[in-house]
């Protein structure tokens, strides 16, 4: 049986182990679970994510929507944080994402540049950063040298740090691809190696064995990829990625199996605001149930 | 019926408040709109825009013309700034544009570099800065760390950031070019989601459907798509750009529709100086009867 | 008739204004008019500028010169400045000149990198500091955050800046090469725009039309592109330059055409050096003839 | 006769002849040599070096083993120091790598970015610093400004340096390879020029002389090789490493060979750890009696 | 005749004149005049100098070789000044050599990154610091900008700046080669406008006249080009190299030739100890022999 790791395990600072407990036990199931709210397609994909469901486009609607989905934060661009989250500052915590880009030029070298630090999160009143690692990236020279500023900054004042590690550039379509077993759960050793505290995975697909190295070429199931995924993250917060939008099912069956592996919680965004308004609380609910199963007491 | 955004409502600081206050409501019509001279094709484009209104390539006649014509600010070079608007130190108000290029290299890896800092805005006695971003250009990992800096020491010093989003690139090419409604719709959002308060955006044009990806390839009428970007910029305000100069009743039905939109002012250089001095005035008394129609109390 | 720029209209600081002030009528013909005595070829082209008048390689006899001439500084590097200015510090005015290269490598992407600050202009008693802008070349990115730092730590110390504003670079000699009225022109514009002081220029030469955009493939006379080039530097104060060694005639012509055209100096090199010392010193007596014409009271 | 190396021969500061006492003298035999356990393969190879023996996964068994097997220090990164070590501050001395990579990219033109400072060591309680040098790469440059600033910092604190020396990259390759004696040889030299107190290197192959430049192409036994080595690290410790697990007898062998060279200790990883727990500390053990053979004293 | 140049008519700050004066004045033959041994062959061509005669491998002897054979002083770098210099402080100068690189990868873009600071000169007690200058690299940018932070500190610190002025790169290459008359006579003109204090340069070839510009196509003898190289330099010191082992009796006469062509000193390294140690300091009793005839008194 996975045993879920415990903050006091973490060799935290108080400053980091006060705003995560904030999150994890003063907001959502309060249980040490946790439930992110990402709304940084905007940058990320543009506004065409927003055409199915236009309200989904105003993030005042999106930081009520995590407020009455209970959700345990919100993570957002420097932009919307300065212009939106004042409204509710305080009563859902934020996740100030510090990197991020367009996704118009190719993405063969992609690299995510900084638009701001961690000092515009405290004086926003954050519990944490995010920050962006393009992993195995040609331009990872640079992401490393951010990373490590951003990690300094985030030691210094207690600010837990959230790393969403993707694995990403020409190496990886060489290497097959960005979510191979192989690649998510390289990317989750690199961010704990690195410094995060937190680190944000997509579902790793075992079956994807075209091209990636030994071992990843034997068979391996779902819920043993992603149980070694969380067991490279090893003392690291492991939170499982929603991506694009899927099927509910087969999106509550790898919440569940997340969990079960060992994840701390889950991120999920287009999954959950493409929909109508009253559909998203529903599914909200449906999540909610899952990790009601996973406490860490 | 579109509700224009008040500033009120921007989250905005005390002294980024007090200086678009200062821009909208002491200045113009007084009413909340605003219109805004913008000069650097000295530098953008070089003299050669000066040849056919001679008496438009003094600086001097430039702010005059400002003030004549009752704009509620000038866009300038720091090199203009510091040689000419002493004459004229708060009669109008001063936006210091803190970068800007030539146009004798190719555009394709577009960048624009800065040449002034917000604390030259501060000593100068500004009332804003502007900076121009190209969005999706494959030099946006520079230009991004440029509006950072500069992101930063605006919201240090209470200065107003008005962001030129400009979609250039050879991506942007790729992808239907730099005036489609997908690439203004997603500029727009992008300068929202980095921390501009203002936006500067082109009209989009619907029409040019070649290229871009879905749902931009359906059909939009230009209303349609304005009122688009002007959500996509949500708490940002919006001013929309002239361009090259354009035959007088499109750039009037073009200014009208912007406003109809939810835009909070224009931004029109060549159209306006580009012609005779008396007759300069005239367009710009018929832009002003636009404004008029759409004040924000 | 064309009105020469006084130093009262050009918003200087008091500092900057002190320095020109001393530059312009306390040395030389002290009516407001300028002739520049530059040393800067042993770096830019190398001691093979020298072969043929061999007592000009001496750094010594070239101050000596410029006192003798009575011009009304001299621009040199920070070495020389460091070897030779302190044997006639004070009795003729020290431009120094902060950027420059070898021409070895190719010039398609020229840049003049930095050698020396405004720091060490202040330090050796300098009235002046020198940059060298690349305008239109590949790498004017590199060039304008160089330019933005001299400008910044020149207004901060009140410290002249002088921009030689050389067309560079292959976009440059794909448009009709660095010495077309189009290219000096524009560049006349840039140095004005991005703060200069006083800008250095080459002589236009309008017949060179092939490549160059409209409306420069039209007929002018030289006489009235130097007056369209003084135009375009607006308040900022215009010297031409020699460049490479002509015929003595044309050059004088060149000379009287430019200050009567609104420029404020020369500063010829090559022209006065390579020759021997009293056929020099007879040519500098008709250069000062010239510039005894053109007071600015 | 070889004669190893005494502290007191290498002008060390008293900060960082006081690390190294405490690491050579107050753990592990000693008396003067070291064995080292490095446990970065997690981010230079990924998790897949730990499939085969799957507890090695867990930094706490590795550290645990580290402890058991009597270690002279454990090298590892920064986000596994900050978790992990604090459970056994203090019990074995901790080297904090500072920089490294994943092997995604290719190494053509191999570079190890930065992930921590000095001053984190400092903080941490780590006795000394790793940075991994990539000799010979085209990206030498960036290695050389970041080795600058650690071999500064490490001055500054009296931190003790040790030097990865890795020759890598194209011209390696096309010069005979990474682990010639050639390449060995010059990366060892490198190291003690730049100020490495410590150097790591990797056993030398002379065998390998296609490509190589003269001398190198004569015949050299492994000891020839080895001792030279050692020479031209001349005041710089030596630390042989194991590099990717081999057979034990050649393993056993090689270690022997190195000690007898002139080494101070050996940097052992997959080698160790590669294999069940039992076994792993029956290996060490053997090490231990090569070691014992060559005191310091 | 040629006058040699005096350390009063440089214009040297008194703590550069001191240290140059302990140089020339209070080491070697006490007559203004210098012998220095360079010893950083092990990190620029890399151990294998060192095959012939293995005793040079050692820091150590050559130290005590520069003592032995009364030098001016010794130039190293800083992994070696820290571990080797401590034994012989103050008994001969030390040179720290602040940058340096391998000859692994090509040289058409050379660049000499940076290991060590004049503060780190300051603080072991240097007399003076050496720099390596690319002369038309295609990375002169970079080497430009480091050099000009060396140059600002060895003022600020008033410690004598020697510069390695070395054409190289793809250019000069193309333009006749490293050694030719037309490259060692700009190299040499290039570090004296640039702020170096002494300069040391290779014996020109003024035979090798193929691809060179003009007037270097003209035949000179090699005592002409010497003395242009020392016009060249005019009020810099110039340090003549020996290059790579060559015959003695040319040595020896190139060696004469340079100090008639008013040279201050000689740089010799491979020249002295890739020979056995009483022929090496047989040979250094002949270049003392050379030295004795020319004093600066």
């Amino acid at each position: 049986m996975t045993t879920r790791l415990r903050l006091s395990q973490c060799g935290l600072s108080g400053g980091k182990r006060a705003r995560l407990h904030r999150i994890l036990y003063q907001h959502g199931l309060r249980n040490g679970t946790a439930l992110f709210l990402p709304y940084d397609q905007g940058l990320e994909h543009g506004p065409r994510d927003f055409f199915a469901d236009p309200a989904a486009a105003d993030p005042k609607y999106i930081i009520k929507l995590a407020l009455e989905g209970g959700f345990n934060g919100i993570a957002i661009q420097i932009g919307l944080a300065e212009k939106f989250y004042w409204d509710y500052a305080g009563e859902v915590p934020l996740i100030l994402k510090l990197n991020g880009k367009t996704d118009i030029p190719p993405d063969r070298r992609a690299l995510s540049p900084l638009h701001a630090s961690v000092e515009d999160a405290v004086r926003l009143g954050a519990d944490a950063v995010g920050y962006t690692l393009y992993v195995g990236s040609p331009a990872q020279d640079v992401d490393c040298a951010q990373l490590h500023e951003v990690r300094r900054d985030a030691q210094r004042f207690g600010m837990p740090l959230i790393v969403w590690a993707y694995p990403r550039g020409e190496a990886i379509e060489d290497k097959g691809g960005k979510d191979s077993f192989y690649a998510v759960h390289y990317a989750a050793r690199v961010a704990s190696e690195l410094g995060a505290d937190v680190v944000k995975v997509n579902f790793p697909r075992p079956e994807k064995r075209a091209s990636v190295p030994a071992p990843y070429t034997a068979t391996f199931s779902g819920q043993e990829a992603m149980e070694a995924v969380v067991r490279a993250a090893n003392r690291t917060l492991v939170l499982v990625s929603g991506g694009s939008k899927a099927g509910d099912d087969a999106m509550l069956a790898k919440a569940h199996e997340s969990m079960a592996a060992g994840a701390t919680g889950l991120i999920f965004g287009r999954n959950i605001w493409q929909r109508e308004h009253d559909a998203s609380l529903r599914l909200v609910e449906q999540l909610r149930d899952i990790l009601a199963k996973f406490p860490t007491t």
